[in-house]
C-alpha cells in the first residue's frame, strides 16, 4: 500500500497494490471490500506503525459494526494483526478505518500493511 | 471479549462477544471450538498485553497439543497473532490456553483478542 | 520449528515441525509451498524476534515477487504476523524469505513461528 502520512479520524484505509482480488471484491478507488455473494467470508489486516513513538489504532468494520480491533505499538514497524470471519450479505461492505486518539500516529508506513478478503463459503 | 482481571496458569480463554459463529462450533460458555464435522479447518487468535508492563502468553491447543503460541510483549496492546490451519475430526476440540510464566500478565483488556474458526474442507 | 541461531540474506526460513500439511503441498526438506493445483489460497506467516534487542524481518515471497512483509521489534518474541490469499498455479512456489538489514537479527526463537497454507478454491 502506499505510504499515509496523513490519516484522519475514522477514515477509510485504502490499500491500493491488491496482489490477490478474489470476486473482484475490493474496490481500490475507495478502499472497500463488497461481499459478491452471500456467505461466510475471511479477512486479514495487517496495520504498522510508522517510527515516530505513537500508536497506530485501526479497526475492520462490517456494515459499520466493529469486527475486530488493532493496534500497533509506538515500536517503529510493530505490527497488529487481527483475521475474523465474517458471515456477509451480496453488497454488504467490510473496510479498514483509522481510529484516532490524542497522539496516536495518523503516518502508515508502505508495505507492512494490507487487507485481505476472500470467500469461504457461500450462504 | 470480555477484559480478564485475573487468568491462572492454562485457563481457557473464553471469548464471549462471538461476532461469527460458523457451523455453531464454538460454545460461548466454555470457550471451546467444537468441529461439527471431519475437515480441515482454519483458526486464527490474536491477544493483547494490558497495559502493566508484563507479557502475556497464550496457545492455540488441539486435544490437548500445541498448534501454534502468541506472545504479546510488554508493550500495553501489544498483540501476538497466529493463524493455522488444523485438521479435525467431528467432536474434537481447539481452544485458547493462558499461559503463565513468573511475572506474566494475568490481565487481558476488552475489545483487541479474538479467537475465530472456520470450515475450510470436508474430508 | 526449530530455532536458528544463524539466518543469511534472502535465506528461506524452513519451518519443520509441521502441524497440517493440507494437500501435502509443503516441503519440509527445503521450506517451500509448491501449490499442488491452480486456486485461491491462504497463506499465513508468524516470525518472533529473539530476545537480542534486534529487530526480525521476512517477506511471504511467491514465484519470486513479495507477497507481504513480516516485521518483528526489538522486544524478545516480539511477533509479525501476515496473512494473505494468493492466486497460485500448480507447482508455483510460496516461501518465507528472511530480510537482512544492518543491526537486523539472524536469530529465529523456536515454538513462536509458523507458516501455513490452504487451498480456498480451486480455479
Amino acid at each position: 500500500m502506499k505510504a499515509y502520512s496523513s490519516l484522519g479520524e475514522r477514515e477509510t484505509v485504502i490499500f491500493d497494490e491488491v496482489v490477490t482480488n478474489v470476486g473482484s471484491g475490493y474496490d481500490v478507488n475507495n478502499g472497500i471490500f463488497f461481499c459478491p455473494i452471500n456467505g461466510i467470508y475471511i479477512f486479514a489486516a495487517t496495520m504498522a506503525s510508522a517510527d515516530n513513538n505513537k500508536n497506530l489504532d485501526a479497526e475492520i468494520v462490517h456494515q459499520g459494526k466493529i469486527v475486530a480491533r488493532l493496534h500497533a505499538t509506538v515500536y517503529g514497524y510493530d505490527m497488529g494483526s487481527q483475521v475474523a470471519m465474517v458471515q456477509c450479505q451480496q453488497g454488504e461492505k467490510v473496510w479498514i478505518r483509522h481510529m484516532e486518539s490524542a497522539g496516536d500516529s495518523k503516518i502508515v508506513p508502505a508495505g507492512y500493511s494490507g487487507f485481505s478478503g476472500a470467500l469461504l463459503h457461500s450462504m
